[in-house]
């Protein structure tokens, strides 16, 4: 039996509301702060890359029993669907038959989560701003402004999940040997949308994430269940084909017109969303510790924000909170020993997938339209399907399993090498599937093993 | 000639003040915030390491004809001394005949640099403490508290120069796109002194500077005009041999006797030092951009704060100051572009120094007494001394040169590579000094190049 102890949790998003379900079931006294309003109340406004939920998330709704719950509201996408300019669109799809990641959007899902968190007996205080935390007391210091007075409300535990600009975090930001680290992509993001057919009907095949890759800049969709689809414009901030060169309704038709021609008619609102909807900017954020003694403790952005390119964000978050759950079942009501065992388990993973994550930025934007990396990804599906116990490629292993992100990003580099390697071998890309290629990875596998 | 602007800089510090002067003698107005009372007018209590002023600091000085009245006040350190356990002390020369590094106190340099400042005609506004700016107004916003009233000071123009904690950095640090990291070093230091002898003479050779290497830590000495040396104790915070590991004075006794056995004696106050003086924290800060408009920009530590093994931070500071001056004599009245052109000369420069200090860190500490490393240094040195012009190694290029650290930085991995192939030779440490190896490394620098 564990002491049920007085908890706060900071932000009211995806992990934190999450947090609350799994803390509820472990009969802790859970109050959640938001200084935003109840996003149930309010017309969620487009400023959210759409989410895409994979094993890790799926893993950790359904260990507290809310993943059906969160199924009725989500698509599965089994491939990438691929629209090179002046091509014939094509597919690539992501795993074995079966695997899916599963579209969602944040709005709806952050909605069914406060739900589900609330039944579970969770308290929400929404418009309630925190602006400081006292650590060694675990102390939230709430009030109107900075400069308002504050009412100090204290709890036996803190959980910052307010996010990449996290206020708890900002407090321990300030003490001595507080690794910190904020970058920010040159590349910025917008919303858009396509609307449903008159019938409700998907414009686009429904079950795909689809993507134009345009080198610097490229644009994704991702479905909605009401029939639209919520695209994202990725593209530098400054320069040739930037947001910054975008600035007359004229510009921006002849970009479409030029760059994206086939999707320009299904997008009615371009003009209005482009110049309602805000450029938003995309960081990686790391720090380190995420916990203070037993007191508080970083879950999710606030300890670990990623770009959005491996759709894994959200499953990552989820995942602290699976990991957390572990320890507790361990350590029992030792929370200053979970703590640092949850920041140093978790720590070198969500390094991890911030690099993978990195990575496939440059990918998705330049390589998907590039033939040898086609090759590349061909030969290892090839290799992969004739030896599953030899090769399961990385994307696979972030996405479709609970493998522990470091070790992913290790196997990934091993692999990395041997595709290389293979790539040297002379008429590759007729000889691609030939026996010969097929005993040189198996060789490869084995010395790198 | 120039328009005289309204100017203010945080920060009474070393490169605050020298930006003082220079500012006082292109006209502009000048008034520096401090938060601290007026250094004069204090014990300045021992949280510092000794600096070295070098090559960049010295120019920075003379152009404003300042550095005769700060050679008053530096002593002259021509070599290393260093003190392994239980064999003879020896020398490591810096440069050539004539070159040298110049210890001085950071409370005596300061005090110092304020009375030139406030002679050129600045105003200096202590205890006075800055909680906010507001960036495109350039207001500092200065009271007591962060709750309590604030007075509003507009300028024309604000320079951050108040150190790797900047309150101005911190406003420009929240918006989007600017990127930011702290990194802290596992190992922290901690002040010691050596007193004079009574007829006030040093008890070490007094133009070095005094290393006991010893692994993962070490102690350092730098002479004082009064005849004593200030000493900083380098060890990790944790772990064997660590400051966490001295909690007794037992524990620190058997430790320096273990350990710097010779040393022990010179230092009566060590129990009292020891246990009064703080374990101070060691962070490497890079963020950017470093300027906002015409408005704001920051100098010195708060812009790149680094560790002290190269002995640059000040240099690289002051070398801020003369990079602007070179800027203003270009640009003229044009702030946005003096502002622009400063960050994007000087932050490859910094974050070169940054790194190159880093290296230095694992050097002293470790490989100062190391023989494969001494006979690198005995080549490098042999080879430079014969070929001048076709070898300077990296430690001449960052101290005793203005090259900018990038460029120094470049070079020396260059010859890195060189001695690494060197050390290849069968027999070096025989041969190292033959026609041979000196033909070898004349070969690889032409290649190189």
């Amino acid at each position: 039996m564990h002491t049920p102890k007085k908890i706060a949790i900071v932000g009211s998003g995806l992990v934190g509301s999450l947090l609350a379900v799994y803390l509820r079931k472990r009969g802790h006294e859970v109050d959640i702060f938001d200084r935003r309003p109840d996003i149930r109340n309010i017309e969620f406004s487009g400023r959210s890359i759409n989410l895409a939920i994979s094993t890790r998330g799926w893993k950790a709704l359904d260990r507290v029993g809310i993943g059906d719950e969160i199924r009725k509201i989500a698509i599965p996408m089994n491939k990438r669907a691929i629209h090179v300019l002046d091509e014939p669109m094509y597919f690539q799809f992501y795993g074995k038959e079966g695997e899916a990641i599963y579209s969602t959007s944040r709005g709806m899902l952050n909605r069914k989560m406060i739900d589900l968190a609330e039944q579970e007996g969770a308290r929400f205080i929404f418009e309630s701003k925190v602006w400081d935390v006292t650590l060694p007391e675990a102390t939230l210091h709430v009030g109107d402004g900075p400069k308002e007075a504050w009412e100090n409300h204290q709890y036996d535990m803190i959980f910052g999940a307010d996010g990449a600009f996290s206020r708890v975090r900002h407090r321990m930001q300030r003490r001595s040997r507080f690794d910190y680290s904020q970058k920010f992509l040159d590349t910025g993001y917008k919303e858009l949308t396509i609307p449903p057919n008159t019938d409700g009907s998907h414009k686009l095949e429904k079950n795909s994430l689809h993507i134009w890759p345009r080198g610097r800049f490229m644009l994704i969709a991702l479905p909605n269940l009401d029939g639209s689809f919520t695209c994202t414009l990725f593209m530098p901030f400054e320069g040739e084909n930037s947001f910054e060169s975008l600035k007359t309704e004229e510009e921006v038709q002849s970009f479409f017109e030029k760059h994206f021609p086939i999707i320009l008619e299904d997008i009615p609102n371009l003009m209005k969303d482009f110049f309602k909807n805000p450029t938003s900017s995309l960081v990686t954020m790391k720090c380190f510790p995420w916990t203070y003694w037993d007191k508080v403790a970083l879950v999710g952005d606030s300890a670990h924000a990623i770009i959005p390119f491996y759709g894994q964000g959200m499953n990552a978050g989820f995942e602290d909170i699976s990991v957390l759950d572990d320890l507790i079942d361990i350590y029992g009501d030792d929370w200053e020993t979970i703590f640092r065992q949850y920041e140093l388990q978790r720590k070198p993973n969500t390094d991890a997938i911030a690099e993978l994550s990195y990575r496939n930025f440059v990918e998705m934007s330049s390589k998907t339209a590039d033939k040898e990396f086609l090759l590349r990804k061909k030969i290892e599906k090839w290799f992969s399907g004739k030896h599953p116990d030899k090769w399961l490629p990385v994307y696979s292993r972030v996405t479709f399993s609970d493998q522990p992100y470091s070790e992913a990003l290790q196997i990934g580099d091993r692999q990395a090498k041997i595709m290389d390697e293979i790539m040297k071998i002379p008429e590759i890309e007729d000889n691609w599937n030939s026996r010969e290629v097929e005993e040189k990875i198996l060789e490869l596998v084995k010395i790198s093993d």
